[in-house]
């Protein structure tokens, strides 16, 4: 079983996570995390403090000659403009952030203490877990991509696309859609947004390809696949909806029109014709394609500020501040494929075992054997 | 803390949960846990069988003439219809079903095996906890309803309905809808869908009123409100999407037009006049309603079969025929409040802790005062 | 990963165990079950209750045709005496239960509401969950044992017995001791401590055979073998200390005189003459017998009361009287094999993985592959 | 609720926590953990590294302007000399150390592969945590020391010292022992051990003073409070038996010398003349001094090793020689005093709840004031 915990504020030292149950004998380097760390920041909208950041992790532990202990990953990547100290104090909530039901719970009055850590930057941490994850993934031709497909109310039309179109598509995008002319307008609409102070959402699909049929479990409400990525992607900062598969269009569908007919391919065993269910039927993977969606609402700092209330005085004011991205959707969609890239591992740690790569190699391998010949 | 396990097969003996963490001396009656179970079973679109079984819950520890003694609240049910080890073997998987997925990971050659578990049936024992929590969370005034939102299509307007005007409409309309020329189409389209050997699915809609700011975290992922919320939503059978307040929509408008502005009214504090966010910000709720809609695909067991293949001769062959629901989306909604009270009733624990009621509701009410004051 | 939660009390109407996570495919009887709950019952030094009762546990999911089936094992053993709601309230306490500290906890006036969860009678749950395991760790080959070395003082000799000597003549002992001369002095001891009106403890000692090198693992505290098992056991009921290997001992002992050597035989691979470690280094099964100890404080109900206080008086009172057992170490030692079958099966099924027998057994083989070709 | 992962090699670039479920608003400052680092490197029989360590912790998140925020602690220590990948491959494994089940477990050849995170280096980190858990525990006047009963043979005698007494004689001694003379004796049996190139074990206690009444629960297995110390103390390195109160002495008396007599003084409440119990009954704390022992075996690395095998060549050879402690049973009980540390303060935020350590001690009062009306 992996278990990671992450840690580390906006403008404090630095961001943490520990990754505690990888198998021994990975090969992982910084470099790989970095390269995700870079996709993370970027895309069309971003801040300017995202272009000064560059992120890079420092792996302080359960490496060695860049190769997996079997102990737990600790991966730190320093702020660049650590200050928190010095930060002034903030009192005027903005509406659609942690700042006040923060404040609140933990008893604050500067609403930094919360948002500090409430911070989408905190996501750093979940992209270095996630990358060690994919690493993981690929020693068993595990794949994950994600593209984006809707922002502001524009969306792509990719679906005649294969996966590696799909990724080459999206990888040059800067708005991180295989759609180009999606794209284009995507971009005018980010433009059109930021004029006007203001700021927007979208949402990103993710794709996991070669994953074998029985990961998860039916039979306890904790163990279906479905339900824990489905709390992984909710609990992105922005997220307030997730689907897998066809997802709410599935609501609409008649039976007949809905379920994936089963058929037998001898060389490669039971398959689907369609995919709607998104690869998992019962909180169980079934072999298909893994597909998910997830629904981001615009970021919750306008230039142009909202209305709120000034904790100490009662007040009315501005909301603060805080920073200026105009959309995140792009980099939402790399966060997405980590927190999956945890749950798929997870799932893989729970059902194959083992403690260095080649014992779960070789676990993997008697099942799909097994399921060859089922 | 609460955690809960459930065990039983559809035609076992019974269904079982165990409840752990509750407090002492809550008030817990059979009748009420009963009276849930029965919406659990109704709903137009149901087969024969739903009408025959009446669940009756028996609690067998954990409550003393009535009340809890904080140990843990085993409940169990027992099935009309005990017959698993008789029944004869199926071997042709139905689409949409946890039948092929489970027989590859557990290598059973019957998919009984596999779908006396995997059945909604389960639920039963979902429903008997959330029940209990929503006894306990009676107590701090907290109200949970569901009303379905849409079947086959067919949506529901129901804007400008207050929670209790909600209520009363859904409890009496056939298709647990507050829309009632809504609730007419869809009786009109489950009876088309079942007159074509189809099944339909739908979406309803989750209510919590009352709920204190501050439940939840936004410090560590797996603490986030909303993704706890989202995994047993989606862990409910069929369940393919999950949104919190606007849910994808969101993902459609500018944040000006998206997020809560914030004011202070005296007796009240802080308040919202929109609620788009659905009641929590941060993964952590913020006092407002908490809004959730979850999307249900139409069931899998279709009169008319889809094509499947038999797993024994790898031929192809109709899948299984095992019950006659046409669609299932009003009992879900009831599903979906049990599991939503759950994680609402852990989230209240986690943060008042507390062993008895009253030591409860004092640190309840301690919080409540405070964020009075803050 | 293997879960269990237990339930019931000790008048109510049973005691009930939900196991979750075990593979599929094992061959599981309710009788072996029954075989170990009368071994709990038995024992020099009961009272009378033990000799009515004759638990039968009722499997009410997770098998079908006496194989399981990878979903969660509910069992049920109903108590002959269901009275809970009409026993007299009790008010005061016995020094050495849970019965003050409970109330204090949990805020009830009346300490039934306590005892009748803390009373020893749930390890019926904990054994019925322990001989599942112990039917799973069979399949490995890994057998378990328990013999009770020391009773109010007087202590066994045992060291040059096998495994099987110590279990053959534990079982034919009426006090589960392995030493006929000790067995004698040991029922003496009982008599002479009932004539006193009473009670005694003790000490048993756990072996378990053929454990595999690997299980557990030294990269994090809650993952020690030892560490698990020692929580395990001191969760026993009366249970004050936890020792593995020579335990105590070793803490006198010099490095030279305590170490295990290591030894290479061809046919064997690694070994060593000596197990003064109790078959765990570093948190990690090595391979060589696991031997613990756990030491029992004597029964805290005396017949001849202690003194106490009145909880609704606050005046000296005797304590209650509610049974008369002198003693229950050998019952302990049959709770103590349980919940180490537990800890064992859980740390196989997380290394091994697997969701059926077949599919354990071979991850379990390939593993045993290596470490012979290591 | 409290967790912790730690993370960190022996001679990697750092040892690191997170400390996850901390209240907002408590003072921690670097010096007080540092102050209990240097206890940690403290004892008479250290080898050479501990005196060129200073150990120095950079608490990197969770804090402002030295007050926790809520957010999760992050702790990092810096190792001096961070060599891991220059540092020769060891192929001779210790009796007595992980480093054989390990290298079999993660199918490592070299040696330091397992050694470098089965090192007692880590718990640097559980300090760490261990401290942030006393400083939260000192605001509610909870207390913890440690003391050692016995190095090498050699007892101390203690019986009739205060808690400060001993405190302030232990703080004093270089073998932690409150007894001078045993002290003395110890010392010299250390210096024994040294010239015969050969290791001593002991134990130590650990005394908790002011734990209210009600912490830990007897309803459910694992949350027994006795079981949750257990795993804790059993998880410190070379630690093979653990006991609570009079451990395996109370399996030696009879129920009438064993028991706490209750009794009742208006100021104080119910309350005990002896405490053998050591402050837990029925896994719940009772509100006397909470007193548990831990028996440490000999330090595993010999000067003049132990006959081992090299596992490449599986001939005899000599173990490997890492380090050169005689002893360090005295800083054990500094360790162990931060495991308890945690596991009462968990059990602290699990009872009382509360997000603020305001909120949390408010909750506090209230049920003290709930137990003192009882």
């Amino acid at each position: 079983m992996l278990k990671y915990l992450t840690a580390g504020e906006s403008h404090g030292e630095a961001i943490i996570a520990i990754l505690e149950g990888m198998v021994s004998g990975l090969k992982v380097s910084s470099s790989v995390i970095n390269r995700e760390l870079k996709r993370r920041m970027q895309g069309y909208g971003r801040g300017e403090r995202m272009g000064l950041e560059k992120d890079a992790v420092n792996i302080i532990s359960g490496l060695k000659n860049g190769a997996t202990l079997g102990s737990p990953i600790a991966m730190v990547v320093n702020n660049k403009d650590f200050s928190i100290s010095s930060l002034n104090a903030l009192s005027s909530p903005r509406p659609g952030h942690a700042d006040l039901a923060g404040a609140l719970k933990y008893g604050h009055k500067d609403l930094r203490n919360i948002l500090e850590r409430a911070s989408a930057r905190e996501t750093v941490a979940r992209v270095s877990v996630g990358t060690v994850c994919k690493i993981l993934l690929m020693e068993f031709g595990i794949d994950i991509l994600s593209h984006v497909v809707m922002i502001g109310g524009v969306e792509a039309h990719t679906k005649d696309l294969t996966f590696d179109e799909l990724r080459t598509l999206a990888e040059k995008s800067p708005a991180r859609c295989a759609d180009e002319a999606a794209t284009k307008l995507m971009c005018e609409e980010i433009d059109n947004a930021k004029d006007a102070g203001d700021t927007l959402g979208g949402a990103f699909e993710i794709l996991v390809k070669n994953v074998p049929p029985g990961l998860g479990s039916h039979v306890q409400w904790d163990r279906k696949l479905d339900g824990n990525l489905a709390r992984s992607l909710m609990s992105i900062q922005a997220i307030k909806g997730v689907s897998v598969g066809l997802g709410a269009i599935a609501a609409r569908r008649r039976g007949s029109q809905c379920h994936d007919e089963i058929i037998y391919i001898r060389e490669r065993g039971f398959s689907r014709k369609t995919n709607n269910a998104g690869g998992i039927e019962g909180g169980i993977s079934n072999g298909e394609e893994i597909v998910l969606r997830a629904y981001m609402k615009p970021i919750a700092t306008l230039k142009r500020p909202l209305r709120s209330v000034d904790i100490k005085t009662k007040k009315q004011a501005k909301a603060e501040v805080e920073r200026a991205d105009i959309t995140a959707v792009p980099a939402a969609g790399v966060i997405g494929e980590a927190v999956t890239a945890f749950e798929i591992a997870n799932a893989m740690c729970v059902k194959f075992g083992g403690d260095s790569l080649s014992e779960m190699k070789r676990n993997f391998e008697g099942y799909l054997e097994q399921v060859k010949e089922f």
